[in-house]
């Protein structure tokens, strides 16, 4: 793996478990190991350059992970069943860091620094982009389907919130029927 | 108001904007007017211990809050439905600071600071406990009045990371309605 790569890595974990501001830029080179000067010469900006990169990479990867379990489930309540299986499992296997760096940098640094606060709207708006897409190819009302998607999204924002918190699993399962529950009652209707 | 008082009050402010990490101690004693000793004189631990103090005191008032909209409510959906609005009003008349200090702290400290991450997890507990019995009181099958309030915070919690993010009230109310229509079918079962 390249440098570049390695530093976009590094910072992802970092992220994951302390955040932007908790994470410096001496713990990124030498988890890196990489020179000091790297940081710069691959992010001329410097650590928010890096973290935005960090966001956009993260959301894409997400994006694309969230398309593959769609693709793979019979229908679009298994979907999103799958998708909170998955998250909660992967919290409980990397002992409740944040399945994902980009709640964390969104609520830290949307009041300090646009560009950071831009790339996780950009993520965001992405992913509800994508799943109402999904939710109306199965039939939920074309005025509705970006509210449910929303809907979705928030329940897994905020159950890695609640399961970082109590270290359990719990949230992300209970957040995940309801999530069914609610693309149900829209498709049904 | 007493300095011990005013220190915990811009705490908490300056985390809503800023998280824990992206606070400093001396942000802190030039906004509430304070000595710089002042901090270590009320809490000997510094800011950890400030930390624990503000999360709890956030928290407890909250409790209040969710209390009395809930008392005002003509049922449990006029509840629900109150509390997002009154978040959504919150975040725009905020310019889209952060509701409360609570998720953005356990997001940021969980893997860092025990006591930081306890204080997150005893707040979230006595919200979900609190939601549970209120949704149990007005109908909901005791087997599931847990798994419901938990999905009602998560909406909650989530609808703050992405109502930050896009600058909008939009993630709030979306959140709402997915959470009215949650309890909703809870209670008509």
């Amino acid at each position: 793996m390249n440098t570049r790569d390695r530093i976009l890595d590094v910072t992802t974990e970092l992220f994951r478990r302390h955040g932007y501001n908790g994470t410096g830029l001496k713990q990124i080179v030498a988890g890196a190991n990489a020179p000091f000067g790297s940081v710069y010469h691959f992010f001329p900006g410097g650590k928010e350059e890096l973290g935005e990169a960090v966001i956009r990479r993260a959301g894409q990867m997400y994006l694309e992970v969230i398309e593959a379990i769609w693709d793979a489930a019979a229908d679009p309540r298994g979907g999103v069943r799958d998708i909170f299986h998955g998250a909660a499992a992967a919290m409980v296997e990397t002992d409740y860091i944040d399945p994902s760096p980009i709640g964390t940098v969104a609520l830290e640094m949307a009041s300090t620094s646009e560009p950071l606060r831009q790339a996780t709207a950009d993520v965001f708006e992405s992913w509800i982009g994508y799943s109402a897409a999904r939710l109306e190819a199965a039939g939920a009302d074309p005025k509705r389907s970006r509210e449910l998607a929303i809907a979705v999204v928030a329940l897994l924002q905020g159950a890695f919130v609640l399961g970082r918190a109590l270290r359990s699993p719990e949230p992300v399962e209970a957040a995940g029927r309801a999530a069914v529950s609610v693309v149900a009652a829209a498709l049904t209707r």
